[in-house]
């Protein structure tokens, strides 16, 4: 199943995606929900980011291409950082490159979309807790990214959190195609069976120090191949199983 | 004027503090709102962080007598993280210990409270884009802060930010005797006159960032003396102007 979150032209709602037709549902992706008549063409619509995250916790460094890439060390615990929910943008919007900054990247990810609170969980019990799975962009102004220092400032510019265009729900979420491509150039093209921390691994860590609410999404590191964009670039993360997330960089 | 917002046993609710009576207000402490009859003893309520930050930024190394005790360099730039909205706490309310460390720390800080949607001011707009100030400790697992790498984790474990009691409008932030005791005994005692970076800097250049929404809290960093607590002890941050938050802390 593929939930998308959209604009009609009068207000937010809520519905699901099959083919190129979305049904609109009433109630919450995160608990009962029924469909309803309205039906609306995906061309019709404005798709809005699938999900309103409280808190979006990232993962550094978890492909073992990317490390090898970078040829650092494979980290024995996840390096976590945050992203303020100031940053989450949808499908088809804009990616502001911030006048502090010159140099902005690109970070293909996997997001996890948190179906119900959870707190202290193990890897098992970490599946039932997740909702499905979404592309994720982990814009990054580079040169505001210190190596000794936090990278708080890096990651947290109005945009840089691109997610969409739906969570899907009933893949498989270790064994999916993922790329990136810059004005339709491959510039990343991996697998998620390269994570070296798992999913569920990583949802049941992170829930030991926090605890994740309904809509809270998990962004779980990128593969090799990360560079810079530019005002006036598009660029598109696609996942198998989810879809392709696509936005233009515009100068901010 | 304090603003609180407490629970009567039914209801959340927001409302002025004078005394010991809080009148319950309508409408929206960002924006309009207007006093009601509906007055309460403050022995009577529980009180809530008294506002829900979407963000919490906070400000590591920021007063001139903790950089000496550390030995470090005044920073160039404050140096920014953020704590996840799952940390924040109220008055009264506990500091869970959670299993994972073995070093809690106190820091006591000023916490500052947006009260419009901020984005790319100057130091002189940023007064005018803040609410009011409210007590702030910056709980932390000192043992899950990596001197070179990022501190998210040692700072967002759940209840590791406790907010209030009040947000107090018309104080000086510039020049505020600030203080932590734990059990009673003074740990941390300072001015807010010893900010590297003073509140109104702070918010312009968090402004050219992230943008700020109402409630979203600023948390200023902390003076010298900071230290340990153990489960069963009690910590009081205290700073003039806008009064004492008190928090136990228990075993996880």
């Amino acid at each position: 199943m593929q939930f998308v979150r959209f604009w009609d032209g009068k207000k937010v709602q809520y519905g699901i995606l099959r083919g190129d037709k979305i049904t609109a549902i009433e109630g919450s992706i995160y608990g009962r929900y029924e469909t309803t008549s309205r039906v609306y063409s995906y061309h019709d619509i404005m798709l809005l980011a699938p999900c309103e995250p409280s808190k979006v916790i990232c993962v550094g460094l978890n492909y073992r291409d990317h490390a090898e890439e970078l040829n650092l060390p494979l980290p024995e615990e996840p390096v976590l950082f945050l992203k303020p929910p100031s940053t989450v943008i949808g499908h088809q919007q804009d990616i502001i490159y911030p006048p502090l900054s010159n140099r902005v990247d690109y970070e293909a990810e996997l997001g996890v979309v948190i179906g119900e609170t959870t707190h202290r969980v193990t890897p098992e019990e970490a599946w039932e807790k997740i909702l499905g799975y979404t592309c994720a962009n982990d814009v990054t102004a580079r040169d505001k990214q210190p190596k000794d220092g936090q990278w708080t400032v890096a990651k947290s510019f109005d945009t840089f959190c691109p997610l969409g265009p739906v969570i899907a729900t009933d893949i498989d979420p270790g064994n999916l195609k993922i790329s990136l491509t810059l004005n339709g150039e491959v510039k990343q093209s991996s697998n998620t069976n390269q994570m070296i921390f798992p999913v569920n691994e990583l949802v049941s860590y992170i829930s030991q120090i926090m605890t994740l609410y309904p809509g809270d999404v998990l962004i779980t590191g990128t593969p090799s191949g990360i560079g810079p964009m530019q005002p006036g670039d598009t660029v598109t993360v696609k996942i198998e199983g989810i879809g392709s997330l696509t936005n233009r960089v515009v100068a901010g």
